[in-house]
């Protein structure tokens, strides 16, 4: 009996994973962590009134999910001043990147990248046999400039630019990507992830009209507004653009209670002030914990903050590593020089305590081995 | 300014949705539905604990959900006497088709399926530039011998075939499945989508080895367990056939609640056996109501009932419309001869109450047109 005849893009790529998520590490390590600081959720969490409205959304989950998302697309229009067109809504940033990758990218097509950014992007490129051309930070932020250049070197179709960036936690003003575009080369989308950008200062989100051809700009409700497992994210672009999501998306693939508490959620402006608050705090806490031990954290506009290990990536590995066997889950850049950092999410102070008295050893048994 | 440079395949695509969802109609008619039977929701719902699970886990829907699905791989692994390696989870079973249609299916390749059957898995074959091939229902029935015939004919890498069948709520037995493989031609995988199964008698599903690689099997939380919504469904098959999902799936893509949900759901035999229990009155009610309109309801091993309106589709179509303008949601079938008939959701006495009411009015007003 023979097995299924799979497409020849198929057959040559790994079964991988981006990310090996905390619940399966904590199979591996038999023990739960005691701190879940390496996924950059939101663990101050979302606003009572989404929880609640998730939880009311629950007792009719057997209904299908609005295939329009309606009436979020309606709320997040007025919150940005655009019109629903502009706005598509999906299953978070990952499920929007698979869309938007499959519908420009098939085989041999150019993208370009950061060396070291979003895995998942990475994988959706490969999962679409696109090749992917990647730009060195400079000085621990995305290398704007050198991004396009790049783009227009290999004649990428898609150039990717997180604002602010995972995993470093740098940023650039929204004005002067919204300059930069002027060196986009023709036929170039400027993939815009500001997943983080709710965190960030006033001035990150780049000044681009949702008319704008030449760009697409996604969110997601996973992180500031603290909704991850949720999975519920937009992206905000041209009619046109938005409207060729319809060709490949799922359209009954929302689940209910996320569009409903996404919603709740957008409308609760103070629970997100006051989140925001508690996130930079944290980041303030988490600088003051890496002084504390002699490293230095790196300025941050999210909701998690890099500290430079002041060694190489093996040291940095074996920091992380000795945080993992304490019981506390981060995570670290994948590419040099960034893989000197471990990238620990912003957290309440129980947290934050946990990977306090944790570093001392950590570091210790580092510079010990 | 340019815009974005499709794929030759996404330009080809239509921006399209295979149904048009109860919400949009009710936004273009600017009332609710007094009805929701349209979409073979199941509105006797979710098990309360269910519900519970899905509640709770929205307080902590801060966390991503797991990526392996693991507990609830193991629950379903246990309750069919199979391997966690045998199944994966996905956002439903729309999800997982369109997953398994991008890994086997390329531009040219053959699929078949019957013609008027599952529109949303023809969506995902055009949508990889696959070949679709059909064949013509006997009896109201997928032809399981003509399927397999046509798939050495047009040499298929995919047949898909619903048991029991949507829209026309027929089945074959499990044993006559499992005997028809050895008709089924090398190299061509069988789909074997199971959504309504545990509404069918016993024997309905086929016994057929997870170890077999000829056959993938699809099954959902969002029929029988009232969780359409939710976006929660599984495969099973072959360890190599599951593994190849890893290759190009969302695998943060779950809903954190609805895996909970899932899991609450499939562990809550109670519930399911009396909303079974109440899937069938209504199916005899439903068959009632037609009968008393001098219409005949077909035999249907599902939550839904399709009723031979007894002429032809343009007739069926009217009835239709008219019961849409009473505010009763229901659909037909795409092709004839079984766009003769239209389709019932089974759903408590006050829904069937309303369809009762509404339906000698549609007749007449199609038998007037």
């Amino acid at each position: 009996m023979t097995g299924p005849r799979y497409t020849p893009l198929a057959q040559s790529l790994p079964a991988t994973v981006p990310f090996v998520g905390p619940e399966t590490q904590e199979r591996a390590r038999g023990q739960a962590f005691a701190a879940r600081l390496g996924a950059n959720e939101n663990i101050f969490g979302p606003s009572p009134k989404a929880v609640a409205a998730m939880a009311q959304a629950s007792a009719e989950i057997w209904k299908y999910g609005d295939a329009q998302s309606h009436d979020l697309r309606q709320a997040l229009a007025a919150h940005h001043a655009v019109r629903p067109e502009h706005i598509i809504v999906g299953e978070g940033i990952d499920g929007l990147l698979g869309y938007l990758v499959r519908l420009l990218i098939g085989p041999g097509d150019a993208v370009v990248t950061s060396l070291g950014a979003y895995p998942t992007f990475n994988y959706h490129v490969a999962g679409f046999g696109g090749v992917l051309h990647t730009v060195p930070y400079r000085d621990d932020r995305e290398d704007v400039g050198a991004l396009f250049a790049k783009a227009a070197e290999v004649d990428a179709k898609i150039v990717y630019l997180a604002n602010p960036d995972n995993p470093m936690g740098s940023w650039h003003k929204g004005a002067e990507i919204a300059a930069a575009l002027d060196h986009l080369p023709a036929g170039c989308l400027l993939l815009l992830d500001e997943a983080y950008v709710e965190c960030a200062p006033e001035g990150t989100a780049a000044p681009v009209s949702a008319d704008d051809p030449r760009v697409i700009r996604m969110r997601t409700f996973s992180k500031a507004y603290g909704m991850a497992g949720a999975r519920a994210g937009y992206a905000m672009a041209h009619p046109d653009l938005i409207s060729a999501f319809n060709k490949v998306r799922n359209h009954f693939g929302m689940n209910r209670a996320a569009q409903a508490g996404a919603l709740a959620a957008l409308q609760d402006r103070d629970w997100l002030a006051q989140v925001l608050a508690q996130i930079a705090e944290a980041r303030a806490r988490i600088a003051g914990i890496a002084a504390d031990n002699g490293l230095s954290a790196l300025p941050s506009a999210t909701n998690f903050v890099a500290i430079d290990c002041g060694r190489d990536g093996v040291f940095a590995k074996a920091v992380l590593d000795s945080l993992v066997d304490q019981g506390i889950f981060v995570r670290m850049p994948f590419a040099a020089p960034q893989n000197r950092c471990i990238r620990v999410s912003c957290g309440p102070q129980a947290e934050l305590d946990g990977f306090a008295a944790a570093l001392p050893r950590a570091l210790a048994s580092a510079r010990a081995g």
